[in-house]
């Protein structure tokens, strides 16, 4: 084997970002701003790959430069959001949201519903730092007044 | 074919009841009342399959001539509960929660922590009816005073 | 706790029944025999819920006297076949082959496609014994010649 | 918004890599060449995550400045091998190998055992070209002889 040989390097902390899929404008820019501060930290943004947040999410990672990976409920890598680089299309429906809510080293929850709450309750069980920004109320979560401030905290969690 | 060959029959609705695995007497109890009414009423009971509410839930279960099903985390049928009839060891950890919200025709919850809202909310996005006994608080469930008033609504679903 | 609460019983074997959704006739005649020869064992059968092999083995098991157990990849119970008795409707799609090959004490497999292959593929991995009736060739499969021959083989397993 | 916004791009193809755990020296070898090659074509990699087969494959893909994707079955990204780039810690246990299946746009598979043999199913189930190096033999899988050759042949079907 070379010296040529390709090392390690630490892996980036990876940010999952949740949310509605039919958020309200304040919530769509406050998810952009979120994938923007995750892109320029260097950190991968996971999410559930659909529209909506994650899309909001995505757009804002992918203009500051970061990486997007969408765990996706279809088999069908067609159904991520145009912003996503890395659609895992898993096949297995909602139990997903179970991916989205422990493959991540933190969460940024922006507003959302059911699906949301079901991420959020899964992180928390799971350990995970949860930030929330007009997110669903939970005991555990922490909140954010800012999306600067959400990933801030949640990077504190890597 | 000949005539004496098996024919179907309607199938028995399916109760889910989930909540903590650590509850207080009081909601142990509450737990193994609404595992009694699902058995009378001759409904197959779901459930996480592990112990605290589920284990007592379907002991009540068992006592009125129940079937329990159990949908184990974990890929070993030894982990179930000494009541559940039939263990499904699913080996695929916290996502059973989805399977767990969404395979029964309605749910009870019966207090419950993360895990437990985890699935009341997959189980509200899926469409289905649950209905809570000092379960945590989530728009949309329907409250109940006692385990009967909940089997009965959430029979009322099926 | 009172001498009339309800006790644990041993839980009964859970055979596995894989095979072919679209079986030759003499596929389902064996697969409707391993049903009727898991009945009469008074073990549960286990299977993906869906027709063909899966129906036929449920059938057979059903005038037995069996317990029927499906294991669906939608999240629809109306789509199991009429001679499962519980429904689990999972919504993970072909996923739910992992369950199927891990949460029976043992698997007979009968004929089958791509489906079967990978069933049989988990259940070995898993070190679960697997009984084949003219099932894909497998290293480590043990062969049956007899649908009671295969059933006795399974529950030698358990 | 304005005209700085970020584009979509035409998404990269996703190619799966799948293998033993425990290669040979041959398949090792194979595996990184496998890598090099996907990695050289600007496709995305993504594998089981874990060692043998799957870790060769990602440093190879690595040396060639691939991105790496690894769906882990355990719920802990520290268990990936240490050329994975984006590690999905599932916790779905081997429920995961239907994701390894399904979410690429092709298979190549190098050598293997059990877990392997599931995957190229249902892979093959679900439609996807699958290429075969040194792997177990399954109808439908598609023989290649050189690395280079198998992902060329696995990048035509995206």
């Amino acid at each position: 084997m070379s010296a040529a040989r390709a090392k390690p390097v630490p892996r980036r902390p990876i940010i999952g970002v949740v949310g509605a899929s039919r958020p309200s404008a304040e919530e769509a820019a406050l998810a952009e701003a979120v994938g923007r501060a995750v892109g320029r930290a260097g950190a991968i943004l996971l999410c559930g790959g659909l529209g909506g947040v994650m899309e909001a999410a995505c757009r804002g990672a992918k203009e500051a430069g970061g990486l997007m990976v969408g765990i996706l409920p279809t088999e069908d890598a067609a159904d991520a959001n145009p912003f996503v680089d890395v659609p895992v299309a898993t096949g297995i429906g909602e139990a997903r949201n179970a991916i989205v809510a422990r493959a991540p080293d933190a969460l940024v929850a922006v507003g959302g519903g059911y699906g949301t709450l079901s991420e959020i309750a899964l992180a928390l069980k799971g350990g995970k730092r949860v930030v929330g920004l007009r997110a669903p109320e939970v005991e555990g979560i922490l909140p954010a007044r800012t999306a600067e401030e959400a990933v801030a905290s949640a990077l504190g969690a890597t």
